[in-house]
């Protein structure tokens, strides 16, 4: 709808109201008894009910109960049609379970159709765990563009480049123009998919491919992607055939900008880290798979104080094994404490902003969402506080952190529209879904 | 009910079937389609369907669609009534956490009554998420055990001991005779509580008092239980004040031996391991709080090289903030790997030991509990693989620690009673619980 004219009353298409407001924004404002107006999927008014602007009504109020509202928080790394080979091999080293098991999977079971109920799958599991926004790179992409679309989710998607045959694309010195011409493709299809293109990382891809994949980025103006500095092995190659840090390497390279997105970002020490706040770069740290992989930690305090721009992502389903951005809010704030012996270090409401506006301006979506502001879409999470973990609540960013589960997610809206209501998906039969990836999961084997 | 007599078909009390059995024995055996048979509380078999006794049948036969059968977790250490303070004070030093916050929270609002309502609200968290047995220190514990009795949980519960005025015991000097006479009363009282002596730590209480309470407990032959070793603040004033690490000093004052539950254990060295497996004393680990509270991690892969006895535990829910052993499980799993380096440290089969099995032993229940084997009670959990984040399942035990959530679990007995059926508690009134608890949260402030 379109807002009235002055000084008629409005009627909003949205209103939630009657809980506690997270905003999530810069400042970590929380208001008590917090409302939320929107209007064509837009936030027009966030904070205390006392200073909401009158109103006529709304199409649809939702009573939060006393609930926590907050912004949908935003994965800033995944890939989400690997949920068909979750727990397929674990307790393994980085390179085995990517050499001898992912890849030969891929090669095997990766298609089209596989890249679409995968997705299925996976976007249920971040709509009833309260994630409204992603951030993918994979093969078909075009097939995760198609399906997240039918979804209602947010997201930023990229075609993977390897140097390699990869799934959809056997010939190689055809992967970045395949990338390209996909994002091409989707470049203003839909309000709700951002195309991007996504390197899969400087021990895969040549010197060349990631120059030509920037080139391609900067000229549609998309986001470029790329895994770098995960684990020690890709540490030591890169120092042994370069001389230089993967960080180092790709600065060298001149793909570091504020459009750029580096994943993982573990093994940096202070320089690398001072590039990458220069160049503006974002890193995304996806800690439970770090740590299952056993790549390590990545500084996030650190890269904080150096003023570089960090986001949290679960990485794909096949290596963490969940969708779960509140596991991800919890580990990300205990593992600091525990390595710096400070628990003051990394707080509640950090780990939030990390999770939610940090991650979406990581992406290049910080004006569009990340938090409950005026002006921004309405992607909103309403928190069940009416459960035992819950209760009591003294503070609610560290319920939301410390205490809270994905399952205590009550409702979901992306852009204004209702997904999960009541802890059950609006948009997708998720029987059906499950159903399909066990069918094929018979034929993966495992 | 009693075997009937030999050559008839039995009738069971209760039959579990049609689910994965991971029995989390010493082999973590696995069976693909397993059948349980319990009568009187104890399982009669645990094992494949197609080597099941031949029966009459059963009172009670769950069907556990496919889902997973597994002992139900035993959470190692916790202080259960202060599921009150939750989240009260969180991003703290701990001795500012426990000096500034939880010691005076405790003064002013420790009462038989409050201890009462926070035990329900911890024991129902823990029932629905899959905990059946758990070990407890804390004051006023006889109303702890009370509350445990009418739950029906399995537990064992100590009344603390501290040098100076404590809730319910103003005269330090009668500290260890109270602790004492609470364990007399409740030894052999009731099957499912068994009574256990608490030392708060070496750094509040006296060499005097922690050698009378190991005394008490040795007449009573019941469980000491001390936390040791947890902070480095502790571990330095302790080799500031006695010249010897916490384990040093424990072991100098002749209270570590099978009996003894050391709890925390993150400063320890190589000499203090082979103490504590010399003494075949037990720790109880509890990561999450450990890392929250800025400690460290305790070696927990050392620990089992050098042939300690090791659990899980959550530790109170005011420095955790949740009694989730499934995030306890992922997190020990994931923790080691990334700070070894080494993805193969601490698979998953030995998280669900270390959460089930080795957890009962280190509370002294190994031959009750912790495990699926003829003989033991029936402590049992049924986990849903009809979910999002369960599907696919290649391998149980990987889906269990680190992609199942607590909210997965579906059923729960204890003791072969159906305490939590389809995610709803059948013992307890939830809702008042949550009630009370948030009108005593209003007198707390915060
Ligand atoms: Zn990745
Ligand atoms: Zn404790």
């Amino acid at each position: 709808m379109q807002p009235m004219k002055k000084g008629a009353l409005m009627t909003y298409d949205l209103i939630i109201e009657n809980g506690i407001l997270l905003t999530a924004d810069e400042d970590s404002h929380i208001h008590k008894d917090g409302l939320i107006c929107i209007a064509g999927g837009e936030i027009m008014f966030a904070g205390p009910r006392d200073k909401a602007p009158e109103r006529k009504g709304a199409r649809q109020v939702v009573d939060a109960c006393g609930g926590i509202i907050m912004p949908g928080l935003v994965n800033s790394h995944t890939h989400v049609p690997m949920s068909i080979f979750r727990g397929l091999a674990d307790d393994l080293p980085l390179e085995t379970w990517l050499n001898e098991h992912m890849f030969p999977a891929e090669a095997s079971h990766i298609n089209p159709e596989t890249v679409r109920i995968g997705t299925l799958l996976s976007c249920a599991e971040m709509l009833l765990s309260g994630t409204t926004c992603f951030c993918d790179g994979y093969f078909y992409e075009d097939a995760v563009a198609q399906a997240a679309s039918e979804t209602g989710l947010r997201a930023v998607l990229a075609h993977g480049i390897i140097d390699f045959p990869a799934p959809g694309v056997p010939d190689p010195s055809q992967n970045v123009r395949a990338s390209a011409s996909y994002a091409k493709e989707w470049k203003g299809k839909t309000p709700l998919i951002t195309p991007s293109i996504f390197c899969h990382s400087p021990y895969t891809c040549s010197a060349e491919t990631i120059q030509n994949a920037k080139k391609e980025a900067a000229a549609l103006g998309v986001l470029l992607q790329i895994h770098a500095a995960e684990s020690k092995f890709e540490h030591t190659q890169s120092m042994e055939q370069h001389g230089l840090s993967p960080v180092r390497y790709l600065d060298g390279l001149g793909v570091l900008d504020e459009n750029t997105l580096v994943v993982h970002g573990v093994w940096v020490d202070d320089k690398d880290m001072e590039i990458l706040s220069q160049k503006n770069a974002a890193v995304s740290v996806t800690t439970h798979s770090e740590m299952k992989l056993a790549s390590g930690v990545a500084p996030i305090p650190a890269y904080l104080r150096a003023g570089v721009r960090v986001g949290l992502g679960t990485d794909g389903p096949a290596s963490n094994n969940n969708h779960d951005m509140f596991s991800e809010m919890d580990l990300t704030a205990k593992i600091h404490k525990a390595l710096n012996l400070d628990p003051t270090e990394l707080d509640a409401a950090t780990a939030i902003a990390l999770a939610a506006r940090m991650s979406a301006d990581a992406i290049g979506l910080g004006a569009v969402t990340g938090s409950l502001e005026k002006g921004k879409r309405a992607d909103i999470i309403v928190i069940d506080v009416d459960a035992p973990n819950m209760t009591p609540m003294y503070h609610p960013e560290s319920a939301v952190v410390y205490a809270a589960s994905a399952d205590n997610v009550k409702h979901v809206f992306v852009d204004g529209r209702q997904l999960v209501q009541d802890g059950r998906l609006t948009s997708m039969d998720l029987e059906k879904i499950m159903d399909e990836v066990r069918s094929l999961a018979k034929a993966i084997g495992g």
